[in-house]
């Protein structure tokens, strides 16, 4: 196309083009390319191990320095002139990558994080892994991976669960859960500096720690100047690699300095805005100048943060149970906008915050005690000794559903299989 | 350390601390952790291939779609308890990896380019490799991977070119060359998210096309405001993974639109500044409103651009052979400064821009023809037809050094031995 023949709003905004011409594609792929596989789940095959792994003792999930993984994997093979393979499910093990494979040099690569709950009806469930496919759909386009179905993504994620989900999550167990890792890899073999030719997509399920149990709190320390996580018109809103590798030089610091996460904040236009912290959402409930509670956290339109899923069910949650008042406890308002830092401060300063939390699959919700920036401590409530009260019933609530106390549609019952079957 | 007792300085700058501490710990590692090996070349072993491969004709490097690489590779492991094991020589082929690994799931990854060239007094030559080296030790520390002796890699660097120089480069070809890429990723084969526990070192050659020879020279779309390469605070200066991945959406937009690369810009204080053009640094070279010439390029001092060897070695080269004027050529003045945008508009609406050029190792100096910016597209000159005047002289200069046709102390001439040896 002669460049004289573009319009100028087809330049208008590079980024949001090209992930409207790979959704469409995606959706209405075999209408555009009609030679071009669609993922498939219907096709996977079954290659189960001949030699089985033991599962560790509760409690033990951490054991061992590599994170343990169950006895199996998905993987499906993408290529840019054949579109997608017939996924296959096999022995969990290595994968084999040439050095000049795209994703270990441009860091061509993203994932989602979910998890796999025992409930204490004897069933394992999914938390609303719709919108986890969803999102690894959004994060794979802007990182110039290929696209899918995303109910497809889903599908294989069931069925990996149920063939390992008896044998992992013992049914007497109850309480137990283990992590699933959906990611995908550019394997193009080549070290030009382009969109990967060759994509593999991945689904693994390992243990991980419980990591929501800091009986004292995060103590959270707020970046400063020379480290931003995201920026406008950057990644911050997809789940690539490419927003957790920069932040761990940070994270290392903070930790030697005696801090849990780095509480992310953005400097623009004059102001230094919240964004997240650590790998997580972030969450303040303060006492207005006027004296209204408010649920605040920062908004999801400027694509700085993650959609976190933790996130947005939290926010739901306390709009249908704490907006009207729950039992005697009072009503707060939920607000998403920008916030700055200088808020926090003087709310703290005026003694109006209540309590403040972190949100998203791994860390679950974790309370926040601390929160050091520039020269000041600020001491933030925890009125439960561990946890704050919204918290602590957003909590409860959201556990609810996830270990099949509570009937919801967010919990997604899946059928278990033997793997010897 | 409690957070209560740290000082207001130590908070200032989590990422310049962590890197000084990093670098720091590298110079004076066997002082600070005398357990901990140190990267050594002189323990390299070697294990030649009994499968060797064939090189391709001249003209056919890339002919395959994968990039073709050569007999072997040097690998060397990191671990946090251990150190630097021995390096090993051995032949080229894919690595072993957990899916689990860190630079799979979070783009712990950086790596560095130059080449190696057959020069027309038959030897083979690096371009300044030491400042490679060094490079390579900043983004690896910027990215969480571990510090090392940058001469230990470049004399690793060295010890690859000499086994498979004389084969992939033959002596009889003079003007080819082969491109090196030293890399490494973190294999800590955890999901946990933090700093790698286990890396793994890896230096491969490997063809690449020429691509300094578009005749018509490049044309340049300028991005936009949802696709922003780097921002302050953030990595650009770092040539890990993530700082490519998430350009390659805007690059495939870009080349859909009929233009070659993208020329980054970022707007920040109500400016829109010029940072760098594809994966490349970006020189202009214009006439002042008062009549002098100048070359003017993106400073490297905030951080946002990448410190190239190829920028840094042709601003040096106009500063000691044009600054004073060149036989009957106009003398200039290097200019290293932010600018905007809107200078180039306005230069180029005053008929006041010279020649433009993006300099970098893959691309070597490649002359820009156009620049499309919102509605306008800018035509720039190239008055020596396929060049500017400019770019061509110091282009030229830089070749002479590379394939030893002047001696300079910027050429390194690398002693080859026999992979049969």
């Amino acid at each position: 196309m002669a460049p004289s023949a573009v319009s100028t709003q087809m330049t208008a905004d590079l980024t949001s083009a090209g992930i409207k011409k790979t959704l469409s594609e995606t959706v209405s792929s075999t209408e555009a390319h009609p030679t071009l596989a669609e993922l498939d789940a219907s096709l996977l095959t079954y290659n189960y191990t001949t030699s089985p792994r033991t599962p560790p003792e509760r409690g033990n999930e951490a054991a061992s320095k590599h994170s343990i993984c169950s006895d199996h994997m998905i993987t499906a093979a993408w290529d840019h002139q054949t579109g997608w393979e017939a996924p296959e499910l096999k022995p969990y093990g290595p994968l084999s990558l040439y050095p000049t494979a795209s994703c270990l040099q441009y860091a061509t690569e993203c994932f989602e994080g979910l998890k796999l709950y025992r409930g204490y009806d004897g069933n394992i469930r999914l938390f609303r892994p719709d919108c986890n496919a969803r999102r690894m759909l959004i994060s794979s386009t802007r990182i110039a991976l290929p696209g899918f179905n995303p109910d497809e993504l889903l599908k294989l994620i069931v069925k990996l669960c149920a063939v390992d989900g008896a044998k992992w999550l013992p049914r007497d167990q109850p309480g137990r859960f283990i992590y699933i890792r959906p990611y995908m890899i550019g394997t193009d073999a080549s070290l030009g500096v382009q969109k990967p030719r060759q994509a593999l997509l991945n689904i693994i399920l390992a243990y991980m720690p419980v990591m929501d149990a800091n009986k004292g709190g995060l103590r959270l320390l707020a970046s400063q100047d020379d480290m931003v996580r995201a920026w406008p018109g950057g990644f911050g809103f997809a789940k690539v690699g490419a927003n957790y590798g920069p932040s761990l030089l940070a994270q290392g610091e903070a930790r030697a300095r005696g801090y849990d996460q780095v509480l992310w904040l953005l400097g623009q236009n004059g102001r230094i805005e919240v964004t997240e912290a650590g790998a997580s959402n972030f969450f303040i409930v303060w006492r207005t100048k006027e004296g209204a509670i408010e649920l605040v956290t920062a908004p999801i339109g400027n694509n700085i943060i993650l959609d976190g899923v933790t996130r947005r069910s939290l926010l739901q949650m306390a709009r249908e149970r704490l907006e009207g008042g729950w039992e005697d406890i009072e009503k707060l308002t939920v607000v998403e906008r920008t916030f700055e830092m200088k808020e926090i401060v003087e709310a703290v300063s005026e003694g109006r915050v209540v309590e403040a939390f972190t949100a998203g699959t791994a860390f679950f919700v974790a309370p926040v005690s601390a929160i050091h920036f520039k020269d000041q401590d600020l001491s933030i409530p925890m009125n439960q000794g561990d946890s704050g009260l919204y918290a602590g019933l957003l909590k409860g609530w959201l556990k609810g559903i996830m270990y099949g106390k509570e009937k919801h549609e967010w919990g997604l019952v899946v059928e278990e299989q033997s793997s010897e079957a």
